[in-house]
């Protein structure tokens, strides 16, 4: 079965840092903020090491906790090896794991770190992530002084990073259950339109996570999809009804809710740490929804495979949260 | 704590593949051999995907299990993105979770295989790793067309996959506890010295192990080291002597373990595939050893962070077997 209930694993805290353009975009909550690009380093590479180092500080700091206090970090990126993640974790004395779903990382580092606890393996598990825009799209695209034309169809890589802790102290942010995705190919080949690489398999693992869950839709009061964008959330839509005859009472995609229309950014935001800006700094502070369903979406993209043309495979984790 | 004590997770079974050079070399008992690079496919990275395939489709075969019946498939390679493990994932219906900790992947896999397992969130695991020579010379190195000249303390990556079934059902090998290692970065700077990388990690994770577990290192019949090669292996030997005071009873490297002296490969065999070739194929085959210590060695290299002159972080977990 894919899908799994946890026991006693709770959301303590959370820390995160963005850019410039994400300061000046639609949220408003953010812990930290970063003018520059190059963050004080001599890369952008280690600018993004810095944002994580500098998340997992302070959510120690707030939360009073030295490294050997933590069991395990858990840490996914965009560049290639994980190398953001792989070496913020040598500043750490911290037991590390890496892990790696494109921008479903993060949800996959919940239910791994969640799975920890729940199976009193591990008590307080930190999870970390980030993207840089700059370092993606270098990475998998073209470095932007080339100036390459974009389609529609594109997200633009979020700059920041995101630091969760959770514990198995009883909180009022409880982590229910997860459901995780299947990597799935529906031949797309188009490495600018993420979104229809995605769609499907945050269909297939909605649909899944209810008829295993025994739940209907209207049990959530949100579902929150990861970074689908303007263009992945209306194919995400049109599936979920046209397919499964699933309509949502109140949906959000985060990959919409980072940028302002007038910020040029496409079909909206990507990369692994979109998921968490937008849960902390705009769903759980709202106030407003007491189940959350959460489904993080990847694009398992990589440059040598799409120069082999092969088509490119979506995967989708969702976990459930329940707000006391 | 970075240490674990596992419940009722045991190992079913393991198939593994392997290409010409490891069939002509020291072990003789593996599952499948490949002579052709290419594996009928138009690229290497295609051919390390076959690989993936041919393992798993085979684990599922020999144990009677559709794809509906396994509750998660672990995967983890070296290529960018991890691509190998991912579009090899997208061709099973069985939910992925991708991990990366570079030649320590395949640890890491039996660990959180382990985890899911013995919190009863999941019966049956399939952990699938691979490497391919050409694939990751290309990537991290040279293309071999280039022939450039190889230092002495380089090793070479092992072409091959393996699966591993992991299950709650009593067997006679126990996956018993883990300790999970923290990424080290002692300042190596040579990408051709992964063995001077790894060896203080894996030094580290060894005598955590033994502390937290509090047991003797006589307590093992055999602690077996994940690629640490000719070179490392010294390193490994000589640091845990004089810096913890432990002589090893009975050791064996992975990395010394698959290529003849006559075979022309440096420091010797590297890539995730290594331990499970050297684990189900020499050590658990040969009955001898009851209590056995594996430590899977990464070194969390790239080639952007080489490029920027950054020390290389090296990382390793272990996981201890009994074997009834």
């Amino acid at each position: 079965m894919a899908s799994k209930k946890f026991s006693n694993v709770y959301i303590k805290d959370n820390v995160s840092i963005v850019g410039p353009l994400e300061e000046d975009g639609l949220l408003k909550n953010y812990d930290l903020t970063v003018d520059d690009y190059y963050y004080q380093e001599k890369t952008f590479e280690q600018a993004e090491i810095k944002m994580q180092q500098v998340v997992v500080d302070k959510l120690l700091e707030y939360n009073k906790l030295s490294d050997s206090r933590v069991d395990l970090l858990l840490g996914g990126d965009l560049i290639n090896q994980i190398s953001v993640s792989s070496y913020n974790a040598a500043r750490f004395r911290i037991p590390f794991l890496g892990v790696y779903s494109a921008c479903a990382s993060y949800v996959e580092e919940l239910i791994i770190g969640a799975t920890f606890i729940s199976g009193k393996l591990a008590k307080k598990v930190v999870c970390v992530t980030s993207s840089h825009n700059l370092n993606a799209e270098r990475q998998f695209r073209y470095p932007i002084e080339y100036g390459a034309i974009k389609k529609h169809t594109t997200t633009f890589t979020t700059t920041g990073a995101s630091a969760t802790l959770l514990t198995n102290e009883v909180t009022n942010i409880k982590v229910e259950s997860c459901t995780i995705g299947k990597s799935l190919d529906m031949g797309v080949k188009d490495v600018n339109n993420m979104g229809a690489v995605m769609a499907p398999a945050a269909v297939e693992v909605l649909n899944t996570h209810l008829v295993e869950m025994k739940r209907n839709i209207n049990y959530y009061d949100l579902v929150l999809t990861g970074d689908l964008g303007l263009v992945g959330r209306e194919i995400f839509l049109e599936m979920l009804d046209k397919v499964y005859d699933i309509r949502l009472k109140k949906y959000m995609d985060a990959g919409c809710e980072i940028y302002t229309n007038s910020q040029d950014t496409y079909a909206g935001a990507s990369g692994p740490v979109v998921v968490p800006l937008v849960l902390f700094d705009k769903v759980l502070n709202s106030k407003k929804y007491k189940k959350i369903l959460i489904i993080g979406t990847g694009s398992l993209q990589s440059v040598t495979m799409a120069n082999q043309k092969l088509g490119i495979p979506g995967i989708a984790h969702a976990i459930s949260l329940e707000v006391a």
